[in-house]
């Protein structure tokens, strides 16, 4: 298992919308997070930031991710929770979620 | 089980030694977590910030918490580390670690 952790920045007047949208979100997209072996997926909010924590249990990040992005749906969906985020100063240029560095973990 | 994320600032130049501590953990530290019921603690790094995420799967929080911070062994640790961590400027009086809001999760 490898763990994930992620920021980005919700605007004040946009974080009722990204709240109320993921309390409401589509069955299909938590599905095809789970076909695509992803467990324990969290977003924290504080101070205008989101943190998204979550667990890859497969054996090939690279390809099941793929799959997860060439779905059109999950890309509506990210496109309809977009709206609500903004990336980090510190991201790089097409940047979206920023991620972070797991320095310590315990098992 | 519940989910906690917390955030703190680490200075740039109190980063490696922040590391490094952690990459030499007491063991005793680790053992007393697990007994508080705490797993899945990991704790990421970015632009100056930690976020710090855990699970509790105890049926007794308060009472876990409280071994946990009565215990001198585990009070030096924190003391070795805090060295090295600076409250967020939303932080309470007196609030080390700050808590984050999890605001969505699939299980």
């Amino acid at each position: 298992m490898k763990r994930f952790g992620d920021v980005i920045r919700v605007p004040a007047d946009k974080y009722a919308e990204y709240v109320e949208k993921h309390n409401n979100i589509w069955p299909s997209i938590v599905e095809m997070m789970r076909d695509a072996h992803i467990q324990n997926f969290t977003i924290f909010h504080r101070d205008g930031y989101l943190f998204k924590y979550y667990e890859y249990t497969g054996d090939d990040y690279e390809a099941d991710m793929a799959k997860l992005n060439a779905n059109e749906e999950h890309q509506k969906w990210l496109e309809y929770t977009a709206v609500c985020q903004q990336p980090v100063d510190s991201a790089e240029d097409g940047e979206w979620w920023a991620p972070m560095n797991d320095i310590f973990h315990i098992l």
